[in-house]
């Protein structure tokens, strides 16, 4: 039915074999003693890998579910919250801080760049009654990075406000150490760089905003921090969860612990590395500005005269490769390759091999530096 | 580490094996035609099983995500909704109401027992301008059903109100012809009566509740049912669905198919008889009314002097059958049967079987009427 494919997406990712196989395990009930095991495992591992250690709870939803839950715990009618805006992931932020009642203050920049702190200082000094300060920390739809969060916790902190990170797609595959920076509400999906299926979404909470949300507790039933907390006690969740994606991702957990944290942010940054020079070495244009590409998502514009379509489907039928295409304004203009999660030599050598010779066959021509060599130099010690 | 059990909770259920090895699925991206192919067969299936010709969706939650969405599409600030509440869903019902800013007006019946059309009528003749009337269907805390669909419906048109059904745990148990009914949303969840494991809730939404929710779109992001009507066009889902447990409900709804609905029906009602004739014959005492029993949930009263923890401990332990305990207020107090999804003339059997038995070693006694032998015999013909 469907061939195994090479899955180069941003999420879904490549799940790997023990990681599928965990989803086998017989059917308990979530409230028993197996489950609380499962989860407190889950727990423990989840905040190695936030680096943290505070709490951190899982939901039974996208990564977008988790953002959510992130704001719509903190902001109420009326609350200010500035919020980076420079793809679909801020807007959708921005509508979610717009949902609760709040009002969202947007810091912009051009898509395929990220806003820079002086923007962020001036946006707080010209509101100083600012509840939240929310960043998209890689943003998916345009293959860009926010990288200093360090300096954003700090200035939260000077400001008195919440710093909320989406970090949906790149907890793990970049250094975010949710302590160090002072983070209160830190959202990740199952299906990213954690190489698990899709279904969950984990959010870590700070002391300070547990006693926020349980000093005072949002109208919510779903996506309420606060009844998770309070059944996280004993070792359960509030409503049925998705319990054979629990199993994917302890799995998957205990993979990126084997690997080790450090390992596996090195890996996703040299695989990222690798493609981008092999990508230039095609004579393609990378869509993000050098500065501040992602690690994880590789955005790149389309030569002229190529069609997305035709592209992708090529490179998905010869090759079993699947990639993404541009998102929103940006249809049919780009394409993006998910280098996350389970990504290694392999997986770059043979989309870049693939997507090289896909361009050569719909363009009718051939280039003297193989783009294949150059990403297979770059990995030469992966 | 987990030897396989005989899962006879209130869900999650036994999972057939088709079922779960469908998980094992080769990943694919949620925005390709292979997932559009997938969804339009689960919506296809679905719509059989609802009995409706108007639209389903699915969300990536619990049941209780699937009431949220229902809820919160329908009521805004201000707005009347009747609700019945005889345990604890319908409770949380009313909170997602008073939690949409709408005022509940709740219809009440002792646990055990379900509020009649009467009341019904009553609270509509005092509240002309009710938004919609939410009905638990099939309450899981106390074993309890709410047969008076059709009338409910016919009801809900008198006074024009929208009809909200909380079918979690018996759609497919029990017939809930929804286009017949008129009943405007039905959520339900994968892992009751379908069988597929947790992680899914499904929707179907009238072309009137459609209509109203298409030109009054509600302020929310993850559970918009207009977002989601506006992506499942083209067979999408707004946010990552958790894939493989949509593979598993494909198969679950073929599993359901094929047996046909009907068959399916009957035989979850001969299976929660057999249950309620056999706890009888020991001398034990059912929690609800025999009028309005569940066919699905088996609530019974322990007997004096047996310890809940004990009891489901030894027949976990011992027959590795696992039942569960009594919800809030009748913790200790009663056990609940799961009898739904996969359950067939062995699970009842074998369930029995160790409840007597265990109950033999508990009390140190034997009864004359062998209740394993009373469930064979009303099950001679499954």
């Amino acid at each position: 039915m469907n061939p195994k494919k090479l899955i180069m997406l941003p999420g879904p990712t490549n799940v790997p074999e023990r990681v599928l196989n965990a989803m086998l395990t017989p059917v308990m009930g979530h409230r028993t003693p197996d489950f609380a095991v499962l989860m407190k495992n889950i727990v423990e591992k989840s905040k190695q890998v936030y680096q943290t250690s505070s709490d951190v709870i899982v939901f039974t939803a996208s990564g977008t579910g988790a953002v959510e839950a992130a704001i719509t715990n903190i902001i109420r009618k009326g609350d200010k919250a500035i919020v980076t805006v420079f793809g679909e992931f801020g807007e959708r932020a921005a509508l979610l801080i717009e949902g609760a009642g709040g009002v969202a203050i947007k810091v912009e920049a051009p898509f395929g760049d990220v806003p820079r702190m002086g923007q962020l200082e001036e946006a707080f000094e010209k509101n100083k009654d600012v509840k939240a300060l929310v960043i998209v920390t890689n943003e998916t739809s345009t293959g860009t990075m926010f990288k200093w969060l360090k300096e954003a916790g700090d200035l939260a902190v000077k400001y008195g406000s919440f710093l909320i990170l989406d970090s949906v797609s790149n907890l793990t595959a970049d250094d975010i150490p949710v302590d160090k920076i002072g983070a209160d509400i830190v959202a990740t999906g199952s299906q990213k760089s954690l190489a698990a299926p899709p279904g969950l979404a984990l959010v870590s909470i700070s002391k300070k905003a547990k006693k926020y949300i349980i000093d005072n507790p949002p109208p919510l039933l779903y996506f309420n921090i606060a009844r998770q907390l309070k059944y996280a006690e004993i070792g359960q969740t509030p409503f049925t969860p998705a319990i054979p994606i629990y199993h994917a991702l302890d799995e998957a957990l205990n993979m990126a612990l084997e690997e080790g944290l450090m390992h596996r942010i090195q890996r996703h940054k040299l695989c990222a590395d690798a493609f981008y020079s092999s990508f230039k070495a095609m004579g393609l244009k990378l869509f993000a500005n050098e500065e501040v590409r992602s690690n994880t998502i590789i955005a790149v514009n389309y030569p002229e005269g190529i069609n997305d379509k035709l592209f992708r489907g090529l490179l998905d039928k010869e090759y079993g490769v699947v990639i993404a295409g541009g998102f929103g304004p940006y249809k049919g203009k780009l394409f993006r390759v998910g280098s996350l999660g389970e990504v290694h030599r392999y997986h770059v050598v043979t989309t870049v091999s693939a997507v090289n010779n896909t361009f050569r066959s719909l363009m009718g021509k051939t280039r003297s530096e193989d783009p294949v060599e150059i990403a297979r130099t770059r990995l030469k010690n992966l």
